[in-house]
């Protein structure tokens, strides 16, 4: 019995999220759709992270058992024919037995991007979020920097999630701007649910100059959904990498 | 009655492209509908190139006179709000009477992306054409270098297609790979119809190893269409700019 690991691109716009949902086209749902026609049996992925709806993948990690016997580049093309152009299967490799894709990841890496133009971009419209007032993308990254260490995130997890701890390792978290494009990079242990949408939201407070870089360190201190900024929309965000010891 | 150079970027993938058709939705007719609503009388937009269908535009150039005294920025605004997302006028200037988009370009400038890479990008579907095999753009890029200078391109005149000259100057003709991403980067002082997409289709045959950078010399002293590779397709092209001499 093989076991692979899967590396997923997609761009999210049109589908309800990486995870199979009672209504609406899933990745997962999808994915598993077309091993299931390979393998003529129900098959289950696992994925390393569950993007919420509209949210992109240049590297979501998922695994997957399978009966025959497939070697990896058959794999991939005989997945990608039974899968929409916006869903790719970009890379297979073989896996011990157990590759535990959801719960051994070292890191995971997401990108946010933001479209600072006074006009937005008929090619940002799904990719980024437009922000019309210019943004001090300094200051944000000033703010950026508060995050990394080891930090209680609970002020930046999504409203009404239960979730045993809060705690979390940032490694880096910085921001770039490259003409009107301005890029948040952040790679941690892990993420709460919205918690890189919800951390968006609270750097944009300070781009836009309602709020001192400072103010981001006490939001964190507060443990308080409260205090934070907005849940910044999906079409900006992307799962950019999954890490492991493999 | 104030003349204006709207600068246009598009994504042309859901239109028949840029000009006006009996049925289909295009960008000039978008635009005409837009400020003829400001108007509350018929417009006329006349544009520097014509796209074609799934042809994509950062900085389409396209001028317009109107009856009614409106500052740019409203202008811009105003004709935003009547407009998909797909369609933007991301800048307007005043210029003086009977500003000729269409006769005076002293250049214009496309770019023609390539996804070169084993596995289609969901991100590239509508933005790049898709070879799997690797490309030596190196190859292309010497062969590419043949265009610059004054020739008669009538090898790469899109077949039924009947203009006086087929003279042209071409300042620059250069590829350039990034990762799996090949751009192919040319400014002229005119191009015609599906010309360049045509040379794409030509350079990709060298990019293939089936032909040598020389080859595309004796297709270009040919003149003959049926010498030059085939007609790349139109999600790869992008109208980048139209320079003026103002």
């Amino acid at each position: 019995m093989p076991h692979f690991k899967l590396t997923v691109a997609y761009d999210g716009t049109d589908f309800v999220g990486w995870q199979r949902q009672a209504s609406g086209v899933s990745i997962q749902g999808l994915i598993e759709d077309a091993l299931a026609e390979l393998e003529e049996q129900p098959v289950t992925v696992n994925g390393a992270g569950r993007t919420d709806a509209g949210v992109h993948a240049h590297g979501q990690v998922a695994s997957v058992s399978l009966t025959r016997s497939i070697d990896p580049a058959t794999l991939v093309r005989a997945v990608n024919v039974r899968l929409p152009p916006a869903v790719r299967v970009v890379d297979a490799q073989v896996v011990p037995a157990g590759f535990p894709a959801r719960f051994s990841a070292r890191s995971k890496s997401y990108r946010y991007r933001i479209w600072n133009a006074r006009v937005s971009s008929p090619f940002e419209r799904a990719y980024a979020w437009h922000i019309p007032e210019p943004l001090d993308a300094d200051a944000m990254g000033d703010a950026a920097s508060i995050f990394e260490g080891a930090h209680d995130f609970a002020a930046f997890q999504g409203a009404g999630t239960i979730t045993s701890g809060t705690e979390r390792t940032i490694f880096s978290s910085r921001t770039a701007r490259n003409g009107p494009l301005v890029a948040y990079d952040v790679c941690g242990d892990g993420f709460l649910r919205h918690m890189v949408r919800n951390i968006v939201g609270t750097l944009v407070e300070v781009g836009r100059g309602k709020r001192s870089p400072g103010w981001v360190g006490d939001v964190l201190a507060s443990r308080d959904r409260g205090q934070a900024g907005q849940t910044a929309p999906p079409e900006g965000l992307f799962l950019m990498g999954v890490a492991y010891d493999l």
